[in-house]
């Protein structure tokens, strides 16, 4: 087994995220379940995007945006993901490609067009995303290059691609590779409801040992454990997965590691504009010391401070210089 | 004459910004002229983007983003531009109109593609511009509807659209009509890059009497004018114009009409993120009082204002509620 030439290859949706701030009123009006995350289609994102107030364009998707900040924290990253070819493709691949990260999954011609979430956020900074999957949903098992995925230390897989099929299929043969590599399998579950969907399939992943590293936040930890009570749900999770990491937002953070339990509060942060990213972010900071080798509290720290991060301003991609915060917050 | 329906009336270029932040050495590096707008083809734009960090993409337009203003202070508003038939023409189409103005003109199909402003911010807040005009800068003069001029109490155009000959066409059947129907039209000088090519144009309107509100910069004033002092500048040019409004960045502004002074001081702003649209919102908040029937003072007052709010953040469109800024400012 040669040295990886990436620390984190991830497999993502390739999403711009259409972005407005609006008042609580309208997400009732909508019908939206705040907080959450709905798959929409043509017609529903037209309907969403006209009750729109004025928005920005920022390239998000989950995996993409953690690559983002590994990349800022100086990981070498790589990201398979399916663009259309038309403007927001160009906007996703060059946002991407600018910050380091290698993206080369050829963009696909013809509709449906590249993927789009529309996003309210609340007074309150909440995010409430609204996704049409688009050519996203289309990434073929074919695209996948077994020696990229073997050249990566992990493979780093978001949940919310397991909803399309095609993806799904990508995954699951992009697991069998990196574990053929001898490489370690990352997954973030990503929703509530994408657990109400393939619960089954994440937890038969687990108790089969295909997961090395997977994160959760509160909400999902209960949804894939069906045990309400944290402790709870870390008892039942944790013995099955090599590093085991559950966020609780305002609460902090928990990791567990072959026995091993740590800790923190989350980050202080002045003004909570938007918690887009949150998620990803957290992973992204955790993961970054993760292959750096740091001690299990200081990647759970990382994590916190490259999430305070990002909900500071609108979008899901770091602003800041995430390496010298990092000086800063944890010397 | 009948009651207009609309306040103001704009031509524009129908452009979205692609704004990212830099350090002060790429500007020179990729031979930018710093803090000024410059016009770009397909490959420059193509060799900037590469240059340019993730981005976000905002909606802008100078005289778009001085309707969003004005709109926002409970003007009413429409805009005449020319948008490709692509997605970012429909994020365009769509942040205009959802901000209320009436926006109307028929996307224009095929190539080239909507109008990108790749915008630099430098850590001091100045925006170095680089203009792809695409279609904007085929605006037909045929597409005008003097009817929907007539009905506007103020025509407004932007001094970048003497650039392209098409909009540049247009806009004299614009000022014609609106005069031939007792309106008032309003000229922004838009850059001092503009004036050296179109000087001679500006001055021969001016001195025909062809138009009634003039926006200009300190730059401006000096390169239409010859004069380097500001109260030279003043002085040639104030009778020429039955209001002149000059604004002078961080040291305020000043306009004068029908003989009468009025000066201001700039807003204090606490951090100056990011100047694009200064001078747009500028013209937005004088505008919105004039239209009022405000005092020549209270409307320096409310440009300003308005100009501070769009330089606290990215984005060339105001983010606060503006009629509640003027409250709190001008009680």
């Amino acid at each position: 087994m040669s040295a990886p030439r990436y620390d984190v290859l991830a497999i993502g949706n390739a999403i711009v995220d259409v972005m407005s701030p609006c008042e609580d009123e309208l997400i009732e009006e909508l019908g939206l379940a705040r907080g959450g995350m709905m798959l929409v289609d043509t017609d529903r994102a037209h309907e969403l995007y006209e009750a729109m107030g004025p928005a920005r364009e920022i390239s998000g998707g989950s995996a993409a945006n953690t690559l983002a900040g590994l990349s800022a924290l100086g990981a070498q990253c790589a990201f398979i993901g399916q663009v259309a070819d038309d403007q927001l493709g160009e906007v996703f691949a060059h946002d991407i490609r600018a910050v380091g990260i290698d993206f080369d999954s050829p963009a696909r011609p013809g509709p449906p067009s590249t993927a789009r979430c529309l996003i309210f956020v609340t007074p309150d900074g909440q995010r409430t995303m609204n996704t049409y999957l688009g050519a996203s949903q289309f990434l073929p098992a074919e695209a996948l290059d077994e020696g990229l995925i073997a050249s990566a230390a992990i493979l780093y897989l978001e949940g919310y691609l397991w909803d399309p099929e095609q993806p799904r299929a990508a995954m699951r043969k992009a697991i069998a590779a990196a574990r053929a590599a001898g490489r370690r399998v990352a997954f973030t579950l990503s929703d509530a409801f994408v657990i109400d969907r393939h619960g089954d399939d994440f937890r038969a992943l687990i108790d089969a040992g295909e997961i090395d590293i997977l994160f959760a936040n509160k909400a999902e930890l209960a949804a894939l454990t069906g045990e309400a009570d944290l402790e709870a749900g870390l008892a039942a999770l944790a013995p099955k997965l090599p590093v085991l990491v559950v966020t609780r937002s305002e609460e902090g953070a928990v990791a567990i590691s072959g026995g091993e339990r740590a800790e923190i509060a989350a980050e202080p942060v002045e003004h909570v504009v938007d918690t887009t990213g949150a998620g990803d972010l957290f992973a992204a900071g955790f993961l970054a010391g993760l292959v750096r080798g740091e001690e299990l509290g200081r990647c759970l720290k990382m994590g916190a401070v490259a999430a305070g991060e990002v909900i500071s301003h609108f979008g899901a991609r770091p602003e800041a210089d995430l390496r010298a915060l990092m000086k800063v917050r944890l010397g």
